[in-house]
């Protein structure tokens, strides 16, 4: 990394971090420069523009996503496995304060029409994409029925994701953690084949 | 109803047509006036201040979800079939222009503590337990099995209208219906007793 490639990401992370925080739309170049004590004028030497920093706040997300996921998950066996450690660093991506920074971003730019809104459908177009590969390689694996839906089952995980932000943050449901797993376990146990290997 | 009942309800009706496309917090009682032609000292008489009028639109919004999506669903047999016409009666009421007003909703409200979020919080509590009710019913009918915990099948009803939500207004993720309709029937379906008598 130049200089300049590792400044940029420092900015990067603190405009990510505030985000989380103060939702995409909050984040300013102002405050940006206060909480990193760069200058205005070298942010906007860096991103050229509020919506250029939304987009890149947005595949920072994307990428500090991938890091702490995604690429743990690889190291699970192939399967249901794998699936699970997915499950698993998900529930601990969205146990921040904030939440789920993607969750909390597509309600806030659902009626914002522009390239933040559409970085962000990507981003998570891409991620039900790689639940839904999971998922296959499950059945190859010899894991899950090969009857089973992987989009259809990338949506329900996907939808357990949004009910358990939604309990726990805006209704402040109690156990909603193992309201969560429960229903994880019943859509994994549904989707088994009898003499599943890796139970 | 008085004349000046009718007077709020009518302002209330647009206010809550008007808050399911510009969302709780676009709702001014500025735009309001230009909206029903009143003035706005008239609509501060009615309600007194914005705060006042979020909730009151809240409230509003309940009423019909009751009118639109419960009241049907009471004149269908207990048990099954009535958790059906609920859950197809919410379908519905998401179906409209700007989805869901009580899902757009809470995300805006999420960070915003006060009366709005506090009335929104206690609609949604009550529908959850309105859902939780049915399937406790569903179980007394004999339709379900005495093992179905009932805030945990409402949690995954709710979470699976999360997705319907999030995949058709964010993703526009085509045959999200069939998706939410599928994942309806595998809740009920695990749900069921063998010789479940509506079947």
């Amino acid at each position: 990394m130049s200089k300049g490639e590792e400044t940029r990401q420092a900015i990067l992370g603190k405009a990510f971090e505030l985000a989380t925080v103060v939702g995409v739309s909050g984040l300013s170049i102002g405050r940006l420069a206060e909480e990193t004590g760069l200058s205005k004028s070298g942010l906007f030497a860096h991103f050229g523009s509020k919506e250029a920093l939304e987009v890149a706040v947005v595949e920072e997300a994307s990428r500090q996503f991938v890091q702490e996921v995604m690429v743990p998950a690889l190291r699970h066996p192939r399967g249901e496995p794998r699936l699970r450690a997915l499950f698993e660093g998900w529930m601990r991506w969205g146990d921040r304060p904030g939440g789920c920074f993607f969750v909390g971003a597509s309600a806030e730019l659902d009626d914002r029409p522009g390239p933040p809104h559409d970085a962000l459908v990507r981003a998570q177009k891409d991620w039900i994409d790689e639940l839904a590969k999971a998922t296959r390689i499950a059945i190859s694996e010899g894991h899950f029925r090969a009857s089973v839906d992987p989009d259809q089952f990338a949506f329900e995980l996907y939808s357990i994701m949004l009910g358990a932000h939604l309990f726990s943050r805006f209704l402040r449901a109690p156990g909603t953690g193992a309201r969560t797993h429960q229903a994880f376990e019943r859509l994994v146990t549904e989707a088994r084949v009898a003499h599943n290997p890796t139970r």
